[in-house]
């Protein structure tokens, strides 16, 4: 056999945690294969068969990791969210204009949406059609943070003297309401509108657009 | 026998007009059955059995009226839509300020949501899953004349001088996208908010406060 490589000659505790490490590279692995697959559809639909070949991985990994498909899709939105979660909480901590800080989280949820074509319909499709318990889940990591986040900016506003108080949660449902609804209501671009696709200078003007109109709302005259 | 009622006395061109009559009935009476079941359900998942018993019709009558299960709850929300887009007509001709005109779209646009309980629901689900056919006819009867009442009232004010003017598309799918979120993400509400459900309070100051922000953005100074 000659001699081992250095890896298989350690105690059990390293062998372990190098399984672990190797099975939480898995779990990266499917996330990011689930990924790929989605961002090229139009539509969130994908099977155990598709991902694992695509991943290289045995499907069971994915009951051993995720518990389910409807498991794996919440762990890829949280992956997704959780990169958009902390540019939003370094905004947070910036020394600019709350008025800025709104625009540009604007800016950020809805370039998180261009940046994952397929996380807005993923999660209209786990809101609608989830266990209760993925639905909370959901609340946890991704809407209590945002609402945390954005009451922070309503409070920095208010507390200097340049908004006026809003209600947070009315705040939050037209705020992301506004951003979501162009993404996931697309084919309504087409329809209704003629528009093809969302550009970069469609983006930014929506973006202008839905920053003007909240301040419109916000600020004090 | 005796004597046959009048209605099978009747030439054959009567009784095809009465057939034809009874066939729509029973149209009618399949979406009032998919209708009533949905709006007990929190999710839109129901069988042509389902909806067969409970309409006391065959299921094949579906495929003869609709063509599918997405057929007929395509006209399902052709019919709810149709008596909230005759209102937002009537509020068009009314002799009102335009900023009134916005207040009353926006109450229009949420009381359709409490309304129908499903149809926020089953709007998303044919966007999210169907056939770019039945993605095409649900902007042709409903996302257009919208967006061409929603025009009207925004070129009234602005010629009245009282509005600035904007992107009419801009309009639509941030004042859309605002009244439907809080529908939509309505799990949220509980798991992020405590909110347990939509009362008319609620309803009433979500109103208010969009159609402030609607009107921030669109009164001129």
């Amino acid at each position: 056999m000659g001699i081992a490589p250095p890896a298989t000659m350690n105690s059990v505790t390293p062998r372990k945690s190098q399984r672990a490490a190797k099975r939480t590279a898995s779990a990266g692995q499917l996330l990011q294969a689930t990924s790929k697959i989605l961002a090229q559809r139009n539509v969130i639909d994908v099977s155990l068969s598709e991902i694992a070949e695509s991943s290289g991985l045995n499907s069971a990994l994915i009951k051993y990791h995720f518990g389910s498909k409807d498991g794996l899709l919440l762990a890829l939105v949280r992956r997704d969210a959780a990169s958009s979660l902390s540019r939003l909480n370094d905004l947070i901590r910036m020394k600019i204009p709350p008025e800025q800080k709104i625009r540009l989280h604007v800016a950020g949820v809805i370039n998180t949406y261009i940046r994952y074509p397929y996380l807005n319909r993923l999660i209209h499709l786990l809101l609608n059609n989830s266990s209760e318990q993925i639905t909370q889940e959901l609340a946890n990591f991704f809407v209590k943070p945002l609402v945390e986040a954005q009451s922070k900016i309503l409070e920095d506003g208010f507390s200097q003297g340049v908004f006026r108080r809003v209600d947070p949660m009315f705040f939050y449902y037209s705020m992301i309401g506004a951003c979501d609804h162009i993404f996931f209501a697309r084919h309504s671009l087409e329809f209704a509108f003629g528009v093809d696709e969302i550009t970069p200078s469609l983006r930014d003007n929506y973006v202008e657009y839905v920053a003007d109109m909240l301040m419109g709302m916000l600020r004090k005259d």
